[in-house]
Order: structure tokens, then sequence, then C-alpha cells
């Protein structure tokens, strides 16, 4: 017996029932976007080192693949400095960084507002760990080159719809806006230097609750009135829930705080709540979002039966004009389609009914393909499979994948004569 | 100005109307694929170094890109002997090595016979030049687990119909078998030793014609006897052509010359031409195919408007059970997508249509999206377009693009009272 022979560590093989299934959920999603007014584009999964390695990724620049440098020599090897300068490429570690390359590159051919579809596998060399791989799937779609809050909305709406498409029901998204973010903790008294620090606390809050917050900021020294200011804000009755809208957000702050991003944000929720004709928009005055990026509205997507987001995004005006050396607003949401897969069932995978073809091993290979391109010109989908010793037990398992007809051609067979036959 | 920023070199980037055609292209070759019995599978794009250096890839070996080692020291550097002591994974360089090892992985959930379908991106460091890239897509089947002919005759009746179905009507497929190349050979004299070296020499007839083969052999100094003996079977008339079989295959061959392998091919190439309707496969005994891991039947597509082919493949029963440890018979049939591509009108993009949403610069986004969803359950495809100051140029560019119709949403508009003008 060989030795267990296995995909790359953290990574998975798609067999055919699992490959199909992937394909018609991105299938829908694909098309769904489309029909939003959205194009999908492509880049190569590698993109150059540097790019890669510009501060545009934050913490997952550390997991990139790094691919290297063809021709090295023993010398090179000895001289490097680190192991980064024998890459010269490295695999994409999200679908952001190559979109910045690619506007940059494509910039002229682009309009004005362009709408982005990327759906690809990136790479994390993360410690692989349940439902955590090292290549998976993200779907992205990114509005470049709209400063308005019409981008947030498409990007919501065409989401929405999408969740839908795949029989999702249920789902809900939260939204927030790091300038109200920014200016609560200015209310409260945090220094600005403090400030990334207290949202990665703060973004813990579903976690470790409004005294675990209060608790870790305390440890870490950051400035203590500030800290009870904020542990007292957490600690009044929430309010009551309301339709989404300016009144709603304020009511939700800090009395009296005011940003222009107030009226944007509850802009943003009523249009989003009108088109989809319910309450599917939350405000969550504590939604943080990991990344740095983001420079106003940020948005996660929900659902009752995952402990957390399958999806998420926002506005990140800064960055996709890094490479192109000019500010590009820009905004997007990508789903994790890893996430989603399992929340889904599969649409019918098989319009055209499959028909099993079972031939005798020594059957005319001539009449097998007769019968197989009869059936085919007759819009069905054909599997062969060899007469195995024990006919009952195929036509069982046949029967268990959903195949419903059967033919079987034997040594000698005319194959015109030959009619499926029910499997059931 | 910035810099000019591209994709990694030899690697390109596809825009939305390069993307729409290549995805339509694909979706005809796997839904007809998929028709004729073969199921898709999907395998990550690295592979374990050591499976890629296995000696299945022959001279793409040495184009393999390698993938570092995470959490490599200084030390490590070092003390590396060559780069790929430094490396644990690479880019897959085609689909045949990660084929074996998926065999080998999951040999106890395939069928008997499988036949799968990969359509995937392959990487080679390859010189950049034009027409070949460092990231190309390839389409194969492959039939795991078939002794037999039918597995080349499926393979070629699928092929011939996939490229039937992308509109192509005349190409044609050459086919020849290894085992006929080797009796030849054995005929005229040549040692077993310089079998190979012959094969690479003949493989280039149709560029060097026969005088520049037996010069080429003469100057590298192979058996003169066999040289002159093949010289003059290359001068001698050629066969009229006839209908694929056993009588035409002899007559192509050097009078007398036996070998199992001539039945089984007039065989195949009969079986395949019944089910095509014409003369679609052709007998080409001087057809050799650069991969040594061929063992038996080797064919290629070609077409008159090209000057090389767009596909092959063939019989290699020593490979896929490699990392399995146990024989395993199998063939398959790679289509050269990146040459293919080119050949194909694309086939109708959007059967939905499309109807441009001019929005003001102030529009409303609510009512730009009440249209848009309007437009949408209607089962149309919408671009939305913020109103430039020509309007009259970009209407005229939609309508260039194909675009039949447009919707104007100016500021106050009602949503419910506009509907799509004509863009004639």
């Amino acid at each position: 017996m060989a030795q267990q022979v296995n995909p790359p560590r953290g990574m998975r093989d798609f067999l055919p029932a699992e490959k199909a299934r992937r394909e018609a959920i991105l299938a829908v999603i694909r098309r769904s976007y489309r029909a939003h007014g959205f194009d999908e584009i492509e880049t190569p999964v590698v993109e150059d080192s540097e790019r890669l390695h510009a501060g545009l990724g934050g913490d997952n620049e550390k997991l990139a693949y790094a691919v290297m440098r063809r021709g090295l020599t023993a010398e090179d090897l000895r001289e490097a400095a680190a192991p980064l300068d024998l890459a010269d490429l490295g695999l994409r570690f999200d679908l952001t960084v190559p979109l910045a390359r690619f506007v940059a590159t494509h910039r002229a051919q682009l309009p004005a507002v362009f709408r982005a579809i990327q759906i690809a596998p990136v790479w994390r060399a993360e410690r692989p760990q349940k439902g955590r791989y090292r290549q998976f799937v993200q779907c992205d779609i990114d509005i470049v080159g709209e400063a308005g809050p019409l981008a947030e909305i498409e990007l919501l709406t065409a989401t929405i719809a999408t969740v839908r498409a795949l029989g999702i029901a249920d789902a809900t998204v939260r939204i927030n806006d790091r300038r109200i973010l920014v200016a609560m903790l200015e209310r409260f008294g945090f220094a600005e230097a403090e400030r990334d620090g207290v949202l990665v606390t703060v973004d813990k809050l579903d976690k470790i609750g409004a005294e675990g917050v209060a608790a870790e900021l305390r440890e870490r020294g950051v400035t203590p009135a500030a800290v009870d200011a904020l542990a007292a804000f957490l600690a009044r009755p929430a309010a009551p829930a309301a339709d989404f809208g300016r009144a709603a957000v304020r009511a939700a702050l800090p009395e009296g705080l005011d940003s222009p991003a107030i009226a944007s944000l509850a802009g943003i929720g009523e249009a989003v709540n009108a088109a989809a004709g319910g309450q599917v928009v939350v405000y969550d005055p504590w939604l943080v979002r990991g990344m740095g990026y983001y420079t106003g509205a940020i948005f996660e997507v929900v659902h009752p039966s995952l402990g957390f987001s399958f999806g998420g995004g926002g506005r990140y005006d800064g960055m996709i004009g890094r490479f192109l050396g000019e500010d590009v607003p820009a905004a997007g949401f990508s789903l994790g389609f890893e996430r989603l897969v399992d929340l889904v069932d599969p649409p019918s995978l098989d319009a055209q009914r499959t028909v099993a073809i079972v031939h005798a091993p020594d059957a005319d290979p001539a009449a097998v393909v007769a019968v197989r391109d009869r059936l085919i010109a007759e819009g069905r989908r054909v599997r062969l499979l060899t007469r195995p010793k024990r006919l009952a037990a195929a036509l069982d398992a046949l029967a268990a994948d959903g195949v419903r007809e059967w033919i079987a051609v034997d040594a000698g067979a005319d194959p015109a004569s030959l009619t499926p036959r029910s499997l059931a």
C-alpha cells in the first residue's frame, strides 16, 4: 500500500459533486452582480512582491506566500539578508491590492465610475484549522470613482439581492461609519494616538461584553476618564429599536454628538431598506471592521445561524489610488464564499436530465458512442459506466445519486434499438 | 504622473469585455464536456514541491515557479545548498501531475472509470514572447481506469463535438500511436538508446522537411544505415489518401511492418470518423508529441488557419498511478485555451438585453436604485453611468458597445414614470 497522498497542507481538492455545487452557487452570484451593472475582471494570481508588501494589506501581508526568483545561484542564497530578498512575486492574499494595481494599469480604458466583480481564490499561510483554508474564494464587488452614497447603496442593495437569489432570506446587514466611531472616541476623551488600539478592543464587544472592554482598556492604561465615559455610555439602557433614519442613529449615540457622517449613514440605511422592502440594514454603533484602511461607511452581513459575518466591506477612499498616484474614491463589499457555501441549498445542478449508459466490457465502442451522441442531441447529459459484476448495486448507487434512467449496451447490441429504462 | 504600473511580467489582466468573452467560451466547453459524461474537479493551484519535481513533467518541471517555505531564518538561507531547498510548494505547470496526485488521494471515492474535466490556469516561467504567457488556461479531459480504445474514442468524439460547439467547423485531428513509431524505428535499424533522440528530430519533419531530418540525424552520428533507411522511406511517393482503416494505416507504413497497435489505431480512427460523420481524424505516421510519457495512441487537433495545433493528448498508462503506487490506465486530451480563444467568434454574451441608466450627479440614489431594480426584475441587465458633460458622445459609445436602450434619471425624477428609450 502506498503512503497517504494529500493535497498541500490546509488546501482542498473538490470532487465532482462539491465542485458542481460550488460552481452552481458562483454562477448565481456572478449572474446577480452582472445584472446589477457590475463587470467581471481577472488579474493574475501573483502580483509583484513590492506591491503586495506596500502596506495596503494590513496583517495579511505577513501571510503572503512568496514566489522565488528564477535562476537563483548559490551565491544569491548566501548573500540574501532576508527571505523576501529572494522573492519577486507573491500569491495575492486579497482581491483589493490586485484591484488597486489593475486600476493603476488600466485607468484610461475604464469608465469614470467603474463597477468591478472579482470572483477568485486568494491565499494566506494561516495556521490550518477547522473552517480555515489556505486557498479560499472571495467574491468582491467594488465601485471605483464614485464619492457619493450611491456607491454604498448600490453595493448593499446588490449584495442583498444576491444573497436572496441564493435562497438566504434572513440575512441582515450591520452598518456603521468610521467617522462616527472616531467622533465618539473623541467625545469620550481618548487621545488620538490611543484611538486605533481602543477600536481593536471595542471590536471585541460582542465577545467580551461592556465590562470586558472596560477592563481591557484599563489594563492597557489608556486615559482613565475616557474609559469611564465609554463604560457609562455602554451601560445605559439600549434605545428602543426604530426605523433606520437620522433620528434613530442620533438616539444610539452620545447626546449632542455631531458628524456629517450621521446624515450620510442614515440616508444609506433608509435607501437600502426602502429598496429591500424591510429592515434588512441595522445600525450598529460598535461595528469596527478590522482593516485600518476604511474611511467612511463600513458594513458586515450576518446570518442568524452563524456566529460570525459572511461578508463585509466599506468605503476606503485612500487606497485604490495608491499605485496610480492620485486620490480615487472607492467602496467595496466582499462575500466570504467559503462561509456562504454551507448556508446555501444547492440550486438544481443539472437541468439536463442524466441518463446512465451501462456498457458491457466488450461492447462495441462505436455503439456506445452512437447511443451517447443520440442522447446528447436530445439535450440529455450522459454518465458512462462499464457494467460491473454487481449490476443491481451499481444501479442502486446511480438512483441514489439522482439518476433516473439508464440504457444497457451489450456486446453486439444495435444502438438504434436501445431506449432509456427507468431506474425507479 | 505616476510611473507605469503593470501586471507581473508575462502575465495578463482581463478587462470586462475580454473576461466576458473568455468565460462565455469556457462555459461552452464545460457544458459540452459535461454533457458527454465528464465531471469537473478542482485541485489547489500549488502542489507539494516533491510531487511537481517527481519526473512526470518533463522539461516543464524546470519552468515551475517555486513557493518559499514560511518562517525561513537567515541561517536557513546560508545553509541551503540549492534554491529548491528553500521551497516546499510550487505552482502547477500542467494539470496532469495534479490529476495523478488527486487520483492517489481520492481513489476510493472515484468510480472505477473516472472521467475528469479540469479547466484551470497553469504557470510556466517561460521567456515571455508574443502569444506565450506565464499564466494560461488549459482545458483537460482525462479518462482514468479504462484500458480499452473506448477511452480514446470518447476523448476524440467529445473534443470534436466541443470544438464544433464553439463554431469551429474545419478542425482536423491527427493521430498516431507511439508503439507504431517505435516499431518503425526498430525496422529502420535505430538502436534502442538512439530512439528518443531520433523522435525529437523526426518531430521537426513539418518544419525542416525529410532532408533536414536526415541531415540532422547524420550530424548527430546515429546509426548511418538506419538514417539511410528512414530517408529512403520518407522519399517514397505518398500513399493516396484513403478512408481511415487498417489498410490505410498499413499503406502508410514500411511494407510488412506489424504491430498490435495498427488494428487498435485503425479502430479508433474508424469509430471517431463514423461518429463525426466525415474524415475528421487523419492518420499521421510522423506525429510524435513532445512528452515522453505517452504509451499508446497520441493525437493533436489542428486548424487550417493556424500553423500549430491547439490541443493534443494521448494514452499515458504509466503515469497516473505513480503516486498511487499501482498501474492505472489513463488517456487525456488537453485544449490549449489561449490558442483556441482567438479562433472563436464569441457566443452572444448577454442574453439579457442591457439598459444603460444615465443618472444626474445629484439624482436621488433611491430613484436610481428603484429604476435599476425594476429593470432587473424584468430580466434586464443594467449599466450605470453618471451623466457626463458630453452626453451625446457617451450615448454613442454605449451604442457602439451594443447597448440599445437607455433611461435618464434626473434630480427630482419620479422613477415610476421613466421608461427605456432607444439608443438608435
